[in-house]
């Protein structure tokens, strides 16, 4: 146990506020900014096609919006070569065209941004940044706070987060009045002994709350909201157990193919790329006991604890709890697609698969028994996230003789793709004279609620990096476990004897394999 | 017991299929009519207001969307003279203009209708009806069957029912066969004692199955639907108990004034007016336990059941627990209307309560503990009838420290007047950055969805009364028990010595006495 640790068990009880307490406390006010220490924000990869698609402009806009702290500035890194200006040119191409009055707004935040060249495994060239560093730090006013974002191929993690420690980068001096931070993204190892190894380098030099693994899934609203429709209603969590669930469903459905990431995707398949991450998040969610507080350590404790209670996969029947396919050529609106296969960089005899559904069960109090049904794929018939809670029949069917068998049960949808909706289904009769129930469903849609606009992921992303809030990020912990829980079954899919047998071919534009329906009944029911 | 009671309780475990259950069984086709009885319509009252007003009207439009049985035939009975043309004039008036194809129809259902006069006390009259009924059933071929719906003064009712029985015209040869049934309106009886002797009349020529108590209310979308929505649904009726709920709120708010009922409002007061019957029956609705079976008798056994749980009134704070008002001089719709105390046949120093919160306890499992307030006034702010069900705070506010105080409870609304709908509040994240809950609610509105028109309240009771299906209707025991309770209420309010210092004025226009506020804190937040 770590002092921080300990200073967090008693601080529920503490009458002062905690310092820390008060810096993962978002303002509910618009412009946040204010209130967020000063800082420096350094973009390893600051070239690449991540940084300049999705982390500048993100930055951008937080600027725009008063977000960012009074006092900050960005120090953009890679191999390639540029001086201030020229680094500068390179950012505004790709910074949406201002409106007449943003003109002014994007110069100024233009000038928020230097540049150093670095090569990632030269100290030297960490020493020149350290250097830098103090200077810009003195001269935008920014206390020495600093937080390395690696935008960079996940092999570098290891290079940069040693080089950072190597040279002092990683230091703090008093965590809520000097801090360094670093931000990765997934794949956080490729499987459970390099994601050990990984840890182990990062945390040379890292201590875990310095550490912010990036799960942009997390940042989505409905994901976020999870937690609050759970437990600040009083309704759902009676219900929210094995008594009155029958089954969880958890779907990240893509139209989209492997695309240009096949060098990447034939390593990693669906498992690897979409399970380890944004589908056992989603899981530890819906899951999760009520946290002893709304904050990040706490949150973090309880998702742990359902990876914790994870019935290991051997314990289970293999391939009758697991489907695995890969998709055919098909068609996904009104256009032929290949097959995955045919796709380039992809083996042609190859037996990654790009999809899976897996069927986990939790072993605890709470969900013993209760089938989550965890599910994604490539090139299916639509691009569609939720979570589906599906309620037990009414225990006694008293309106059988009027209705016969055709009461549907309740169930709960949260919709995170397309649509960032809650639907709740309920029987009500249907107006007129004789008894009839009719399924309606009671809509609760994001979009049309509440003026304010739903950012980007990474805007949310980048602020909770700002503040310190590591809630919606990975811990260690958690992702040790995911992998070990994931383990046999890579093992399974990638060199058991018969896997091509259990390899499942499915048209693309289609819901995937046939075999799903064995395993879990309702599935097209559930998606289509 | 008896022998009906005895078939009931074995009904459950028969395979054979009882006819009985068979009758009260709506077939959903729209055309019910082919699968109803044959019957006679027997209306006293015929000439009145009740009958031109409501009877007719709905016996029309049930007979336009076939819902009436193949062979039928009207009786109407009044003091005053008419033959059957005549008659049938006075009733064509009382139809809506038909449209073009329409007119065929109109004829049709007119012809139907003979008339009968008849002097009240009269026993010879009543022999002439009985000669009367027996050449229309054999013109129509209702084989035996009648209905007698008395639609006049409730003094009348123990004379016609006595001299129906003493004329043979309440017996029954096999009910399922040929049957003989009574329908009245509320008010049954003006107190225990009335509503004793009166039910003693009734029972002395006939059965309390034969016997039809109305309560229009209950035939509305939304009263008929609570028992459905309860346990049709797995989700609510674990919610649904003192664990969860904080309490439950009835109101049923009128703008009218007494207009031109004083005469006999000045006798009942809101409590016979209200109270004993659709107030009653709204609470043995959100109240009672999931009935054996959904019919007529298992779901009044339950209802009764309610009844007897109610703690009684001598037990409770008196006017701690009961606030009285009369309307005085106020604003409605930008019109200035007079104080009860200034209308037409109103005593200037009357003490009629026009305004009634009862605080209500149920003593059983489920409910120890909870508040049911009961509120219905004259002259209010809105017509307004709903059911609220408030659901108690979460047992832990972990987000307090985020969002202060300020988290919502939940609370379902079943809404019934103006707007048939149910509404559920519920608590959700505001899409954006920050975490800041908010209040929102899903809607289910009956005139929104499905396409059958709602049918007027009459036209359903009809329906019911020809299936011969009691369950919309009040049973002796239920009558006899609510009187029992408001018994000594009806004390306190007209009889004890400090009763005008206890009945308090509120203009009209607004939402009561300010007194409410400190039996009902949430009293204006619930209405206004």
């Amino acid at each position: 146990m770590t002092k921080q640790d300990l200073r967090d068990l008693f601080v529920q009880t503490s009458v002062q506020p905690d310092s820390r307490s008060t810096v993962a406390m978002p303002d509910p006010s618009p412009g946040t900014g204010r209130h967020l220490p000063p800082c420096i924000i350094v973009v390893f990869g600051a070239s690449g096609d991540l940084a300049m698609r999705k982390l500048f402009p993100a930055l951008y806009h937080l600027h725009g919006g008063g977000h960012l702290p009074d006092h900050f500035a960005i120090v953009g890194c890679s191999r390639t070569e540029f001086d201030d200006p020229g680094f500068r040119d390179q950012v505004r191409k790709s910074l949406p065209s201002p409106d007449n009055g943003d003109q002014e707004r994007r110069d100024a935040f233009l000038r928020s941004i230097c540049y150093q060249q670095l090569q990632y495994d030269n100290p030297d060239d960490y020493m020149a940044l350290s250097r830098r560093l103090e200077s810009v730090s003195s001269l935008f006013g920014t206390q020495g706070n600093t937080l390395f974002y690696l935008a960079v191929p996940p092999q570098l993690y290891p290079e940069i987060s040693t080089r950072l420690g190597e040279s002092g980068l990683a230091q703090e001096k008093d965590r809520t009045h000097e801090w360094s931070r670093v931000v990765l993204e997934k794949p956080f190892g490729h499987d459970l002994e390099s994601a050990k190894t990984l840890n182990d380098v990062l945390h040379r030099h890292f201590d875990e709350h310095q550490i912010f693994r990036i799960d942009h899934y997390l940042a989505k609203e409905t994901v976020q909201n999870v937690l609050m429709f759970r437990f600040a209603n009083t309704i759902f969590e009676p219900l929210w157990n094995r008594n009155y669930i029958e089954y969880v469903g958890i779907t990240a459905a893509e139209t989209l193919g492997v695309e240009k990431r096949a060098g990447y995707y034939e390593q990693a398949g669906v498992l690897r790329d979409m399970f380890q991450n944004h589908m056992m998040q989603l899981l530890s969610l819906v899951a999760m006991e009520p946290p002893a507080r709304f904050q990040d350590e706490p949150v973090r404790d309880d998702k742990t604890k359902v990876f914790r209670s994870l019935r290991p996969f051997e314990l289970q029947g293999k391939f009758s709890d697991l489907v695995l396919g890969q998709y055919a050529a098909g068609r996904i609106d009104d256009k032929d697609v290949p097959g995955y296969r045919d796709e380039e960089n992809v083996a042609p005899d190859s037996l990654t698969p790009t999809y899976a559904l897996l069927r986990s069960y939790i072993d605890n109090w709470r969900w013993q028994g209760v089938p989550f049904y965890i599910c994604s794929g490539k090139r299916l018939a639509k691009k569609l996230s939720r979570i589906i809670i599906q309620f037990k029949d009414v225990p006694h069917a008293m309106f059988r003789h009027i209705l016969g068998e055709q009461i549907s049960s309740n169930r709960l949808i949260l919709g995170i793709q397309p649509d960032e909706v809650i639907n709740l289904t309920f029987q009500a009769k249907i107006p007129g004279m004789n008894n009839i129930l009719r399924t309606v469903t009671m809509n609760f849609d994001y979009n049309q609620e509440g003026k304010t606009v739903i950012k980007d992921a990474y805007e949310k992303v980048l602020m909770d990096c700002l503040l310190g809030d590591q809630m919606l990020f990975w811990r260690q912990d958690a992702v040790r476990l995911c992998w070990a829980y994931l383990t046999p079954i890579l093992e399974l899919c990638e060199s058991c004897g018969d896997r091509a047998k259990h390899l499942n071919f499915y048209p693309a534009g289609g819901w995937g394999p046939e075999e799903v329906a064995t395993l879990y009944p309702d599935y097209l029911k559930d998606h289509a």
